[in-house]
């Protein structure tokens, strides 16, 4: 198992952190949104305003694809983060997994399940056609398995007017809350009920689109990998 | 409706946009978990490192309420988040409710229907014991309305070891995508499937903590907001 790096270590209730790629990788896969966080550089936080502004912290939620030990994400969140870099930018990608509200016999202990994924690093736009069509694909794929090759491919207009950016999992660290709420020992004896509520996404029936012919089936694998 | 300002105008696709406090609040009581962006300084980015780093963009998720024209977190959020300010600290605050999946003709018309919102401002630290019991309440109270009266009030000491943070929503935007696909006029005659897959957040059966004496049931209010 590789050592965390000192950014990536998770400092707060230690014994929550998992550092194995396979843990990483199976909380990423279970999950198709991502929030990314960068700086907006001072000068062009601004965007505009008149007065100049501090370095101004962003957060975009996007969908991303894994691809062995590199995710890739595409979109608004590329190209609003684009305007701060030509090459490469730092970033914070988190994804968050909820699996139920913990009710402890306290409020201080009141906690949540949950999985969830940090990574650092810079992550790099990916200019030539044929990688960036892969890219694409594994996005797809990550979120609806198969629906790539059901669908018109992107024209070489639509991926230039793609931006898509790649990032390394090597600096990476997973947070993991399962299990009962734990009280603390003279908690345990008060008449309050303890324990979780799960929480789980679920899908619903697919709503065709109105203008669909009616002879259309849909295909089977539209389910979200989660 | 007010006015967006220069950083919360919706630069891309911004017939999504929306900015009156309703739709915000109404985005913001249907969530509990936000993603909370901040700066790290260089100098605190290395946390023990030998070479010096660069800042760097950190993204925490944590739970949330509102009161009014507020927000309020608290916990490791805030902690890792208080090492970098003294009294107040640059945040992005984002929310998602992911409504569905948006399958298109073309691969590049993909998209989510997803209400979000994001909030752009200094989080203030709230010192005042009263004040910071009465924001914990308010988060409580958020999640599952009516629990904090159910349960153990914070001791002097658990109000001392739990930092809280106040946000103002004046500066925030909701962005919201709904209904079908949009595709190019041209795609609409292909045979391929196109609508949306919904999908919503759903709440499981409550599982008593083990330790619970068999005699005591489960309060009726146990159930999230959203």
């Amino acid at each position: 198992m590789p050592a965390p790096s000192a950014r990536t270590r998770v400092a707060r209730l230690p014994d929550r952190g998992h550092y194995d790629p396979a843990d990483i990788h199976a909380i990423l896969d279970a999950a198709f949104l991502c929030h990314i966080g960068f700086i907006l550089p001072s000068d062009k936080a601004a965007l505009g305003a008149s007065e100049a502004m501090p370095a101004q912290p962003c957060v975009i939620p996007t969908l991303f694809g894994r691809d062995n030990d590199h995710v890739f994400f595409h979109g608004s969140a590329a190209s609003r983060m684009l305007r701060t870099a030509a090459t490469d930018i730092q970033v914070c990608m988190e994804v968050t997994l909820v699996d139920g509200i913990v009710l402890a016999r306290s409020a201080f202990h009141h906690s949540m399940n949950y999985r969830s994924v940090v990574v650092f690093g810079r992550a790099q736009i990916v200019t030539e056609d044929a990688q960036k069509r892969r890219a694409l694909e594994i996005i797809s794929d990550h979120i609806i398995p198969g629906r790539w090759q059901q669908v018109r491919q992107p024209t070489a207009q639509e991926l230039k007017a793609t931006s898509v950016l790649s990032l390394s999992l090597s600096e990476a660290s997973a947070k993991i809350r399962t299990g009962p709420p734990k009280d603390d020992e003279a908690d345990y004896v008060l008449p309050i009920w303890a324990g979780v509520l799960p929480l789980h996404q679920t899908a619903g029936n697919l709503i065709p689109d109105p203008k669909l012919p009616q002879a259309i089936p849909a295909p089977t694998n539209l389910k979200p990998r989660s």
